[in-house]
């Protein structure tokens, strides 16, 4: 635990009791769920309206102090890891759904409130929020990661549902991105720079999101295949097709191994396709008849159906507890999470490379992924205490980006630069890079908000 | 005519006879199909690859020469014209189709390459790109503008379908915003940062963009309402029924009118809507049944259908010539085209406040929408030699905006600033709008990419 370095006092006039120095709650503050090396915040602020945030703000502006913003800590690429103290700016009490506007299909939320909170809330209506990154997570965090997960190959991930944020800029200022229409050609596009951007230009403390209607009808099912070649070409094949389908998740043999022993159930330890269809009752039967011509014409074993929801809710749990799951599999490990994102048609010789070397590795090291995407995860278990097994980890990690850099992929799909990436984002970009580097002087010329995230040298 | 000013000799040296002072073709980059008074550029430029791009706006920098990117001139703003004089770089000669990537399911494209001449390319193939802004357009001037159509309701504007760019900035740089992959969480979303900025930050040389495969089948169809009331709830309510609707254009009673009298048609003169559905066959049938008996529900007086490749052809082929049968309402009248676009749950409102003010006044003035997105077009037909008309056409014309932005609505919907819009970017972003000129000031400090363009206080 490092000792807190002083705070400025206006922020303790201020916030009152809702500043705290408290050593737990500055440890919880100080780390994600990655196993990246915790660094506290010297003082916790938990502010309640975007004008608190933006006092906070200009206080920490006149100070010096830097600024990170957190929301659930349920990232895995330690963005929220204060590595150079300051001031976490925790958004959970800004938990307030401010308006459902269904007409126009979409939600006006406090930053804070999550994506399960804000589906709870829809339960009495014919509507939902689409993006599920897997865990708990807010709306404003994931916006700053540019979240996705397991429908974005239907309904996009946040950069394509988010329509408007409210953020706080590093002066204090509270802009709106834009205004509530669907589209539009009014200047600059600021909801998609400060999506994606981890809280290194502002704070957003405000999200307006899409809505899309519930389906009339959902089927799922898995498939088996004894390759990942012949599971990734049903996907390809599928997508080809124009199907638009809701769901469909790769998990290795490793990772079925480990969520048969950690879900109680027993599927063919081998790679196998999770579909989800949603439609028209006639359409999700003309989908799924379809898929599945497509996965047996590629060696798919048998479509194993989960058409009732309690079924498919208990294949779908399965699914979405893959991650702990997998920690199960070596009790007391730590894990080191990395995500890449290739252009589908290298994905089967992406993925195929890289098993080839988590194969020859002796750590276990199940594979998954949002495969409609081009999206896989890794997670390593390693030995907490042996170096070796995180240098071993840290070098396929390596080997895994920049297999997919060559391959015109991204060194992150879904899980953002945060501190685990920076050293990639130079590599990957060039010289736009340095445009980010611009944007990010312009907008923080301080270098307070989340600083050392993302851009490798912004302090 | 303005005389040309003097231009960097090394420009002459760079591209010999593919720059040109030729007064006729000076003459015809000043202006593009909007009414907004001409400005013809100081010299036309004609480069063949990314590296002359750069290395002629190298040159300009060094001369403090403003540029001006054009496409095909096909846009209602002003964006192309040479308000400050300057340089015109025509893309016109960068329209090589790079590569079609049928796995996934994308195009690469130089700017220079317009929507036609790539679906004509596709013809063979399964795929088709969707974004259609009605006349023909460049790929890099539809990026540039954020341009949408008919279709967006169903596949989204070019925010949405631009996977990356090649951007020229201000210093010659040549950056390319992303990678291939589908998603990506790593870094600020420069791709989006320059879709939508009318060349005012660079000059988009190169565009990949996303295709979809052609549906199994498509049927269309119009239907006739007693009020634009009627027909906007039969919006709506498909929008919010969640059918993938493919198409839904209003066309109020005036355009319906100029459109059979322009195409040699005898539908009713009352508010319109024309509907596009795709899918497969049962899904066709399926959301077409549904929909028509929402529309019948609200009013609706009776589907036409058209069922057959050739009617739908006839069909759209009405609907696309609408803007010229708008014209041919008055011959020898100019035109003033305006563009706003509102949450859809105001739609009904907005439109209904407008057409009463419209009937009031005396100018030919037809409307007509993208009514699923919200997005509705006024064309003001006056006479070129009475200032009085085109004072009330900006009259009106304001107030159309001024309504959209009391609504959460924007400015405009897909046409862009340019120069016509000017006024009111301030207006409707605030804070926001200062945020635009920092990163514009950071980007291009001399302010010498299309100048005057966008930001109103940026030359």
């Amino acid at each position: 635990m490092n000792a807190a370095r002083s705070i400025p006092s206006e922020l303790i006039e201020l916030l009152g009791n809702r500043l705290t120095r408290d050593a737990a709650i500055r440890e919880e503050h100080g780390s994600d769920e990655s196993s990246h090396t915790s660094h506290p915040p010297d003082a916790v602020a938990f502010p309640e309206s975007n004008e608190e945030v933006a006092e906070i703000v200009k206080i920490c502006a006149r100070h010096a102090t830097p600024i990170v913003p957190f929301g659930k800590g349920s990232a895995v690429e330690g963005g929220v890891v204060a590595i150079h103290g300051g001031v976490c700016v925790d958004l959970g009490r800004m938990n307030r759904i401010l308006s459902i506007n269904h007409e126009d299909l979409d939600a006006y939320v406090q930053a804070g409130v999550t994506q399960f909170q804000l589906n709870e809330h829809l339960a009495e209506t014919n509507l939902f929020f689409s993006v599920d990154p897997g865990g708990e997570a807010t709306l404003g965090g994931m916006a700053s990661t540019r979240a996705s997960g397991t429908n974005t190959v239907r309904y996009g991930a946040m950069r394509e549902n988010v329509l408007r944020l409210t953020v706080v800029l590093a002066d204090g200022r509270i802009i709106r991105t834009s205004s509530r229409a669907r589209k539009s050609s009014a200047g600059y596009d600021l909801t998609r720079l400060f999506v994606g951007a981890e809280g290194t230009l502002g704070i957003i403390t405000e999200v307006t999101v899409r809505l899309y209607r519930r389906p009339d009808a959902i089927s799922a099912a898995i498939c088996p295949f004894n390759s990942i070649g012949d599971a990734v070409r049903t996907v390809i094949e599928t997508i080809q097709s124009g199907i638009p389908i809701a769901r469909v998740e790769l998990l290795d043999e490793v990772s079925i191994d480990a969520v048969n022993r950690y879900s109680g159930l027993n599927y063919a330890a081998t790679p196998t396709l999770f579909f989800e269809f949603q439609g028209s009752p006639t359409g999700v039967a003309e989908q799924s008849a379809f898929v599945e011509k497509i996965a047996h014409s590629n060696g798919g074993l048998a479509f194993q159906w989960a058409t009732d929801e309690a079924d498919r809710k208990r294949l779908w749990y399965a699914r979405h507890q893959a991650y702990y799951a997998m920690l199960a599999l070596r009790p007391g490990a730590r894990s080191l999470t990395t995500d890449v994102c290739v252009p589908v048609s290298r994905l089967a010789e992406c993925i195929g490379e890289t098993k080839r070397e988590l194969d020859a590795c002796s750590l276990p090291s199940p594979l998954l992924g949002h495969v409609g995407d081009g999206n896989f995860h890794i997670l390593f278990l390693i030995d907490p205490n042996s170096s070796e097994e995180l240098a071993e980890a840290e070098r396929l990690n390596r080997r895994i980006v920049e297999r997919a850099l060559a391959m015109d992929g991204t060194c992150t799909g879904e899980h953002g630069v945060g501190i685990g990436k920076l050293d990639f984002l130079p590599i990957e970009h060039g010289e736009a890079f340095h445009v980010m580097q611009q944007i990010k002087a312009t907008l923080d010329p301080q270098n307070l908000m989340n600083p050392g995230k993302v851009l490798k040298h912004s302090r």
